[in-house]
Order: C-alpha cells, then structure tokens, then sequence
C-alpha cells in the first residue's frame, strides 16, 4: 500500500504525491515522492516544515520486493553493472551504480526459474572493451560447463548490442541462449523496465529452443510484450524510450508475453541448443570509423600508427568515402590492415558495384559487409582477428555465423 | 509503348522483357531489357543471335520525354550531380555520371513552374566538403537576389542531409525553399523516383508558405506522396529504398501529394518566407567522431594535432564515452576546442545530468546538444565556428536556430 501525501517545505515550495517506500539502499535523509506527472523528486528531510497524509493510493504499484528461492542451477544471472543494478539519486536526479546482484533480488518477485547468480563486472557499459567482452565470454563459457540450462548477463544499455554481438559470434555452439538484458530506468524506480525484462531474460534463457546471443528489452513502451533481438541485428535507436532496441535488418528472434508468461519464437530459423564450442579471444586493435563529407585523411592514417589491424568504416549510402580518403585506404590495407564498409543509414545492404566509388573501393581491397550493422561489423572483426589468421578474414567476415548478414534483407523491419 | 520481345544469344542464354526505348545518352551498342521481376538487363548487340518480337505492351511504364518550356525565372534548379543526373550501364549495372541538367530535362515532362537551371558542381554527393557547401550556399544566395521564388538543389542521396542541414543554418532568412532532391535510382530507369521527387520539390519551392531548407523524397516505397523533410531532421535510413529518407525526432515539415498535385503542410510551425540573409562561410576543420566500445584515446589526440576547432562525438545512449576518453576530451577543451556530444541512437535526447560519466564531461565543458541529429551537429558546428566568435558557439549550438532542436522530441517519429 502507497500513502498520498502533501510535503510542505521550509522555503514555501509544496509537492504533492505518493511516497515511495524507502530500500535498504536508499538515502534515509531524503524521502521520495512520485509526482502526478510520473516523475520522482527527492526532498531531504531537514528541508521539510510539514507533511500531511493525504490517504492510501493502490494501483499500478510495484509489487513489493520477494528474495528469490534460488533451488538449483538451471539459469545463471551474470551481472556486469549498468542502469539495471544501479539506483537512482532522487535529491540529484542522478544514477549512481550499486552493482550488487542481491540489490536486485530486493526488488525482484516471482522468477519462473532457479538462478545463481554471480558478479562479473562492475561497470556502465560505456566502459565496455573487447577485453571485457573476454572476461564475460569466459565466464559465460564457465556458466555453461557447471550446468546452465541459459545464461542472463545484466549489462548497461549503452553497448549491450556490441557486447551481444561479440558474444554471438564468439559462441559458435551453446547449450542455451545467452540473454542480455538492462533496464532504461533503474530498478528501484516504480516506472523501472527491469522487473519485466529480467523476467523475460530468465524465462528466454530456461525455455527458448533457440541458443543464441540475444538482447530482452521491452517491445513497446506499454509493457505487454517483452522483445527477444537477435544480439547481432539490434541497436539501441533512442535514448531513453523503454523500447529503444531495436531489430535493425531482420525481425526480432521471439517474443516474450508477460500476461500469459509465453516465449512467442518469430524466426523461422534459429541455431538450436547443442554442445558448447566458444572462444573468449577478442582483438582490441580494431577501430570504427564513421565517414563524414569532408573528412580529413590523417583520420585514417592514425590507425596505421596505431598499428590497428582491421577498420570498420561506415560509409555513407551503399558504403562510400570520399575521394580524399583513397590514398589512407589503400595504404591501410597494403599494410595488411583489414578494411571493411558497412552502411551509416543503418538499414539496408552496402552494394559496392553500383557507383564508381564503390569499384573504386573493391579494387582497394575493401570488403563489403552487405547487411551486417557496424557495431555487429566491428564485433566480429574484433573476433575474427583474433581467431583466425590474417588472409581468412575477409573471407570470414563475409559469411554469415550468428545471422548477423542475410542474402536478403527483411524488408518488413524498416519504416511504417 | 512498348514492346515484349524474347531474345536468344550466341551463348544460348534467352532472355524475355520490355525493350527499354534508347535516348540519346544510351550506350547505341546495347540493347536494355525489363525483365518480369523489375530488374533491367542490357545485352551487347554483338552476342545477339536472335530477337523475338511479342507484341506490345502498355500500362505502368514512364511517359516519353519532354522537354519543358522555360517561362520564367520563378524556380532555380541548381544541379550539384548524384543519380538524379546519371545514368545506368545496363551491361556492368553500375551508375555513371551524365551530369547534364539538360540531360535530365529530357527524361522530365510535365513541370508546374517554370525553371532556370545551372550546374554547380558535378560530383557524387560522398565527395561533398563544407566548402562545397560554401559554393552550394553562395549560388542559392545568387539565385534569390536573382529573383528565384525558391530553389531546388539536385543532389546526390549520401550527404544529402548534411549538406540540407548546412544550408538551413548558412539561410537564417531567405525569400523561398531550398529543396534538396536526389533520386535512389537513376533517372534513365524505368523505376527511377527521380521524377516524382523532382516535381515535388519543384512544387514545394514555387508554392509552400515556408522558407527552410528541405529534403524532397519519396514518403513510402510507393509513389503516390513525396516527403518534405526538415533539412536539420532528416537522415538517410536505408541504402535504397526509395524512402530512405526518414525524419528523426520530428514529423517531416510537409508531404506532397502527386495525384492531387497537392502540397500539405504538416508542421505546426515554420520559418515563413522573408528577406535574404544570409552566409556562405563554413568551417573546415570540423570532425564527427563515433564513440565505440574501446576506443583508443589517439582517435581523439589526432584531432588536436590537426588543428581541428570543433569536434562533435557520436556517444553512447545519452551520450557517454568510456572512461579512457576523458583526458583527451580535457585536453581537446583545454586547447580550445569545442567538444559537442550527439548521440549515435539517432532518435531521443542527449542528457548529460543522469549518470555519472555525462557529468564529468559536462565539467570537462562539453557542449550536450539535445535532441539534435549528429549529422546536423556536425554542419551546426562547422557553420558556427564560422560565423560566430569562439566563445559564442557553445550558446549558438545550444539555441535553435533552424528547427534543429526542440524542448521535447516528437514521440510519434519513433517506433511503430
Ligand atoms: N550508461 C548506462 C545506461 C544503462 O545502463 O542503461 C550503461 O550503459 O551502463
Ligand atoms: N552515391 C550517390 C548516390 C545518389 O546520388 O543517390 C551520391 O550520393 O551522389
């Protein structure tokens, strides 16, 4: 039950709203009021003249936090950090990490499978590298040898579509899906997006037939349905909407229904659960490189003295560069530099025989990427450089190993 | 009309179309089928053993070329290159420059204004530069004090919607439209959306009642409404659909419907048209940088060494990059640089206050800027740097000046 209530403050300002219940991580000098417009504001109790309870309110509520019963070890919840297991400053506005696995066991009720549940990193996933895309393979690796019938990695919104990327490819056969999954509000807000999609991760990890790398976050920003993304086909689109991932190229993997608890499967295709084959090898020379009109060469010569050994470069329209940057490509890829072009539009598939430029970058070397979005592109450059020798990449990168290129484009995932 | 026929070749290999009428920019040797599925084939006269007439056919097939009559001065077409002035090789499938705005009066009937046309530049838009955009902005200036009661500006599709942006910055005030129209296929072809756009941009620049720079393309993959888009709002979406030009954060500015030859304002607000004023200045040392899990802090360095003045960064969500940025991104500042964050989800808003990383760089002094498209950050930083004194430009990338940025993103522009 949530009390309405009027706050009335020393300075004369006067909120009215329903107070949020305290957690064992909030501040306890500040109480928390949901406004009428959906926002929470903090106010520090020495600040407060009076306050004046105005009845209960019920309704549209989280439920109250219920500690899981952790009975086995079918689903294994790797935490990584981001907004999922942060909390929010409501004096501040600000969110601040937690990163505590039984933080969100206190505000998680009713899991429709046994966890375990461990901590692998402790960061917002603007910090993300290929060296910990290493670190999480390994242990998601571990998590499958002990027995995991799925692995959940809780990661920052940020980057979790590199991150799934990278997993995808380095994860050639599993024994269960890897589902990463995060929240756009942190998880102590009322209006947090965490609850539903964790339990749509868990459930995706226990259940689907499917054992890919996905990302699980809400579908729509009404909270009906939960979508399961190919890790390799998403990106996030919008800042702050709880549906801001989205499958770029391709339809969604599967569904989740949060009313009925159904994993809804989308694809007509999708790699099954069978042994565990996985390398947790990342190259970190590696760069992504957007083109702009005008872009100045030396742009493209720093990454030679950097000794990067593959670029992704998304180019404009079908994957172009302008003129000046010839001679950088060309030197780039005489030094055994792996060039490949993917698309800024983002939709749609890089053609390099349509316009001159493109012969023109064919001739160079540079390998097209059809479908592929630039940050699967720089994920599995990332990976293919770092296991498999230099003349197979560009062979690599052009045959699909985690759906992330298709002959064809999906068509019905772009516009209205 | 047209005819079917059935052709056999030397080699055997038999194909079945529509003959596609040769104009005077064909190549004379080659004889171009429309195949049943839409694409077209051209055949080398001199492998042709045999060619089967099947009589005629009609219906959904373009109306020859007419020449229009120039009446007037009312509507400057100013051609910079793009498909929309080239044609295809039927034999190699690629696209070559025709260049030639005569060339394209010849595949255009039907216009609603009289024109004046003039080349300006003959190039694909990937190899657009600010200072293109400077000759682009100085010839539209011309052709306003010259009379023109708007101008359409034929364009290649890549960069369209940078150079769109930079000319609704370098246009504080001007007596018309500037509309940019390109074509996703070549003009020559049977399915080319070149002539629906150009009418429609020509439509909009004689008859809107706003005076912005817009972007002139095909709404839907159908033909029946062209979008007007804001310059400063609009994005190539996709690599080629003839609607791959799509309005972020915003709804496009107007729509125009072929059939009624009706041209339907949909914006609440525009600039209306008005006195000239105007600049053709923009700064060259400008640099768009895409942030990307791991990147190296050299990608930055490199800036300050080439004496870049202003750097838009492409971040992560509400706009973050990882934590080995930061001293780069300092010294940046430190030298003098302005540092702007956009953010690469394209669609929501850039906010700097919620987590932690966003405020460490908004002490660094980086300039957060809203809900503003990075493509167009990039042209509002090279206009501004410019235009304005150093000290100016943060306040002038903060303030709106051409529809750019707004108090609240539209919702409706995202999703389904
Ligand atoms: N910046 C945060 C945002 C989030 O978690 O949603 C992160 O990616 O870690
Ligand atoms: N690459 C061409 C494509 C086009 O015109 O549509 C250009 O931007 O000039």
């Amino acid at each position: 039950m949530y009390k309405r209530v009027r706050v009335v403050l020393e300075n004369g300002d006067v909120f009215e709203g329903v107070l949020i219940p305290p957690t064992q991580f909030s501040d306890p000098d500040v109480v928390v009021l949901k406004l009428r417009n959906g926002y929470n504001v903090g106010l520090r109790k020495s600040r407060i003249k009076e306050m004046v309870d105005l009845g209960e309110v019920s309704g549209g509520q989280p439920a109250p936090p219920q500690i899981p019963k952790l009975e086995g070890e079918k689903v294994w919840l790797l935490a990584t950090g981001g907004t999922i297991l942060s909390r929010v400053d409501y004096v501040t506005g600000g969110v601040y990490p937690t990163m505590s696995v039984e933080y969100l066991f206190e505000i998680l009720g009713g899991l429709d499978a046994p966890v375990v549940a461990e901590q692998v990193a402790a960061k917002f996933s603007e910090d993300m590298t290929p060296a910990v895309w290493s670190q999480i393979a390994a242990r998601v690796g571990e998590a499958f040898r002990r027995g995991a019938r799925g692995v959940v990695v809780l990661h920052g919104t940020d980057t979790m579509h590199y991150t799934a990327a990278a997993l995808a490819f380095a994860f050639r056969s599993a024994p269960g899906p890897i589902a990463l999954v995060g929240a756009q509000r942190s998880s102590d807000r009322p209006s947090t997006d965490a609850v539903l999609n964790l339990k749509a991760a868990i459930a995706t990890a226990a259940r689907a037939p499917f054992a890919e790398s996905v990302v699980v976050m809400h579908k729509a920003s009404g909270d009906g349905v939960i979508a399961v993304h190919r890790g390799t086909r998403v990106r996030k689109m919008h800042t702050s909407r709880r549906d801001a991932f989205q499958s770029i190229n391709a339809l969604p993997l599967a569904e989740y229904h949060v009313d009925q608890n159904l994993l809804k499967v989308i694809a007509e295709e999708y790699r099954e659960r069978g042994a565990l084959e996985y390398t947790d090898r990342f190259e970190e020379a590696v760069a992504l490189v957007k083109f702009f009109p005008g872009m100045h060469p030396r742009m493209l010569d720093v990454l030679l003295e950097m000794g990067v050994k593959g670029v992704v470069i998304e180019g404009t329209g079908f994957g172009h560069v302008g003129e000046q940057l010839l001679p950088s490509v060309k030197r780039l890829v005489d030094a055994g530099v792996v060039v490949a072009m993917a698309s800024q539009t983002l939709y749609g598939r890089v053609n390099l025989y349509v316009y001159r430029r493109g012969r023109e970058l064919l001739s160079l070397g540079v390998v097209p990427l059809e479908d592929m979005l630039p940050e699967a592109a720089y994920a599995k450059m990332s990976w293919a450089l770092a296991n498999f020798k230099r003349e197979e990449v560009p062979r690599v990168l052009t045959t699909p190993y985690a759906y992330e290129m298709s002959p064809r484009s999906d068509p019905t995932s772009f516009g209205t």
